[in-house]
């Protein structure tokens, strides 16, 4: 069962669906649903919530149905599957009826366990509530004749206790009186985290919590695991997602929560780079994407002003005018408000270029882009240089070990692969770097 | 004396007073005159300031008026009695004068101990450092014949090790050769944190020190404690004030320092829910308030256009242009910048909504805002829901929970509450959720 | 020896310089190029770098460079000298190059020691990698005949790992079973950062990892060493920088890492107070330095518009709008936007006007700012007051220790100060507060 523990280097998604339901003449139809998700709609994690999204009185037929499903259907599902059961470290009642759903589901007679990776447990305070949750593991995979650390545990992480509780893992998980190696995924979820830390906004609004987030990304990275999100409630505002995506990319926290299976999509994607690179201008604070057209990149809003004058150019950026006399102070002062995203081509030619020059003895070399940008018809060309050395080199392959991490668990998105980037860059992206 | 022990789960307001001034026939009026406020102008947590706010050779003179003015009067204050004593990690001879302040107050025969609820140390170290007040505290006890833990301690943070050791205070609280369990509040100071961490700023303004306000608030979270920020200078400066309040609450930390009895007024008003919800508008970038005009909320800036033109709406937002086909896409448009901010009585509503829902068997219930809403003469009807699950219910919760606390302590506030809010929505808040 | 370790209380400026490169006759020429430089192109940290700047295959010649061209002209430079090893928390056999190539380094035979203050360790992971190194040093100074800790030690932060153990520092560096004492400066190494948190940006740029500069800041203050920010790519940039460096210093991080001898000018000079004082306006967001014409303030640009109109003035910030019924609303709503940016002067002129005062009894004074200010033709008077007490005293008096900590270590640079403040200006600074 070995190959259960943390195949996954990478998760973009982790997606929740009810275990039972009432009024319906088949409780667990959401979770049948679920499970026969492919492709791009189909999460990294897929859980089945045991937990906040299935009422109390409906839990203990929840276990049951996630056991059938799984049963059923467990073989196929491309993701992983971690169902997360009730825990609070406030309550050893509900932690102790956790335990009994994780015995439930483990069950071999019940046919799910193959299928079954492990277990997320919300609500979790110190380390010492986190190794009861451990142990009860412990006791279900020896119950059930599972090898020892072969189901992973993943974490909620609702309340200042458990923020810092994480700066503790690396230390307390190589211990031999705990099998805390199983931990798999650090997931936020912020609004009990709200709740604990007492939060008030005046709309009621989720607070932005980006020193959770950064910690939670921290701790990931001491301790070889998984930082995920938590949701995203509005569910029609997938630029809002998108960009709560982007901006946790940029503290290593790769994965989020997804809510529905349109937001699967979304996740599954953001993280990738683009298919096409593009350029960007900063517009008096805000970054806008040129358009590009016969070749030409083209700057048509209101917040950035070009024109050729007696002797110069004027360049009007926000409330702010410059005057710069040649072509060339033009393309350098551009330059500081211009920046290219490389499509995963770009990354891709980049990262062959170092290793070509690395085989050749050199330990450094210039990326150059170049572009004509045209606004208010003035067209200018641009070129900007990036030195890459081996921490860049190193630095920017994360979003290709993201790419062959995908590629390599989820034969089910190689179509959607081929289709976004063409199977000539996916056949180099999955070779480049190894 | 058990009941001095955290009868308050929140502190808004932490109103520092000099306890010896020379040049006036009585060195002790200001602190007669602040034991005299009552209402909003009296603070949750009062503290005769026997540190920084009194000349060093006053402070023996200091520790004396502390006892006599709160034998005097004390026992009217509607607030708690915190006086802070001398203290310094680095200096003995301060720590050993901070005690004997304390065995000066503390002492019975001056008659005000009954009414002093603890000692606030300043200028505090590591965690040993904090046990040393401990340890004095517990000999003060001792030998003033009071319960061990009776008189809570609080600590002004204003080092890197301070910040440090709040990281380390749940796992200490507990044990045996302590009584930590007596902390209350973790109060910021950032000039002195400024100082010991050597930072610079062009004008000599405070930095934002926004990580050691989210560290205060998460310590408070894992030790039951109580986050209060530290002064805000600029007196003059209402609104700055009342908008460092709103982020501090958007960390946890409901709390603040308060210079006067009009910042004490500011402060204690400030968590609260508003008495009449409004409508904002977020134009670009700045959060504006609509006023409400004949029931319709109307935006009278010029941040944000709004035109009716053939086939459909232009709205403008900053340099954003956007093309509307419909009245139904227009409120669409108008939701992603538009936001409510619910009164009192709309919380309490959507809190018995989401009861009454639960108990009838409902998980999760939508609560609808409405409103017309007029940019540049053209109107609106924009409708928004908010999906209420146990969760949001408990995250909500935390503003009415802190109103009933502030109801249960201070009677001396019901007048300004009954007048803020009506008699009614008081009657109905401080019922709600119970 | 004793004279190594620790002379310096604040380091602005850490310069490295490959060790070793191929294809020239001279493969130390780097190293000899920057061992000569003095005065404000000097920095207050050399570091002769024997890791990323050098190729691998060029290392052991390297560190034979580095010994030799220290024994040339070590004695003569007049910043501090701490070459970097290699070392990689993940691998033996780096840990035991490194080790080599101190022990070849420090060698007395090669003359080199007596000049040499330390060695820079990267990639270091937690504190029981940190000890290891701590050994290492230690064994070379008993191999060497030197004085045990006389060495001193300084890491880079590049791992979320390193950034958690910066957390334990001070609990850690007093045991008897290592000498950890010998630490001296935290840098921050964010390229390599990015990699081992595995974040992501569109563009492929840095992210800003606020966190960790505070965490890096927060642990020099708590442990009594210095913080360094790491290299600032973008080496055209130089407005940039100096913003870098702005933010830096607001976290109490005083250092950075500087590419070229250009970035060390100016990093020599950030950290220290202007020569001349200014005003600032905040127009919309954005600080806009006011220029002096005649004695007046002057604003002129488009951001902020002041018209005189009948009863009052009408004042425009952005697109909000103010009418003001007097001269003096005026001034007060011009203070809300207006800030002095104090020179070195002003800073000296305070702080002996606050002495005088406490000498005379008084602890707190009123420090004015005057200054006629002109927008739009409009003149007005304003005139802002800051209370002075001791907690502010010693937060403004950062600035000034820093000064007399580079006047004192660094003579080559006092013909630089007295250029640009005046001999007379230099001469109270070095006095004041001491």
């Amino acid at each position: 069962m070995d190959k259960r523990l943390h195949d996954r280097k990478f998760v973009r998604t982790f997606f929740t669906t009810p275990t039972a339901e009432q009024g319906d003449d088949d409780s667990a139809k959401k979770l049948r649903g679920a499970i026969g998700l492919r492709g791009m709609q189909a999460p990294d994690v897929w859980v089945p919530d045991n937990e906040d999204a299935t009422a109390p009185n409906m839990r203990d037929e929840g276990a049951r149905n996630i056991a059938e499903v799984v049963a059923e259907g467990g073989a196929e599902f491309p993701g992983e599957i971690h169902p997360r059961v009730v825990w609070h470290r406030d309550s050893p009642e509900t932690r102790y009826k956790g335990f009994q759903h994780m015995l439930e589901i483990a069950d071999p007679e019940n046919g799910a366990v193959e299928n079954i990776d492990g277990f997320v447990i919300p609500e979790v305070g110190d380390l010492d509530d986190w190794k009861k949750a451990d142990e009860f593991i412990t006791i279900v995979e020896n119950e059930h004749g599972l090898e020892e650390g072969s189901l992973a545990m993943s974490v909620i992480i609702e309340s200042g206790t458990a923020e810092l509780a994480m700066g503790d893992l690396r230390e307390e998980m190589g211990k031999a009186s705990n099998n805390l190696q199983r931990l798999f995924l650090l997931v936020d979820g912020e609004v009990d985290y709200t709740k604990d830390m007492r939060a008030i906004t005046p709309t009621g609004a989720l607070p932005e919590w980006k020193e959770l987030r950064h910690n939670t990304s921290r701790a990931a990275s001491a301790a070889g695991l998984i930082a995920v999100d938590g949701p995203f409630d509005n569910i029609r505002d997938v630029e809002g997602y998108h960009d709560r995506i982007t901006a946790n990319n940029a503290m290593g926290m790769l994965g989020i929560w997804s809510l529905t299976p349109g937001q699967v999509v979304e996740a599954n994607k953001a993280p990738l780079p683009p298919a096409d690179g593009y350029w960007t201008i900063d517009a008096d604070g805000r970054t806008v994407e040129l358009t590009e057209a016969d070749g030409v990149q083209v700057y048509s809003g209101d917040r950035v002003e070009l024109e050729e004058v007696d002797g110069g150019y004027e360049l009007e950026v926000g409330a702010d005018e410059q005057f710069l006399e040649s072509e060339e102070e033009l393309a350098g002062a551009l330059l500081d408000v211009l920046d290219y995203v490389p499509s995963m081509d770009d990354i891709v030619d980049s990262m062959e270029e170092f290793e070509a020059a690395k085989e050749a003895g050199r330990g450094a070399i210039a990326i150059t882009q170049a572009a004509t940008v045209r606004i208010d018809d003035v067209e200018v060309d641009v070129s900007s240089d990036r030195m890459w050395d081996e921490a860049t080199y190193q630095a920017m392959q994360t979003p290709i070990t993201l790419f062959q991490d995908v590629y390599h668990n989820r034969p089910d998105q190689h179509d959607d692969l081929a289709e976004l980037y063409s199977e000539d860059v996916v056949e180099r992206a999955i070779q480049v770097g190894n």
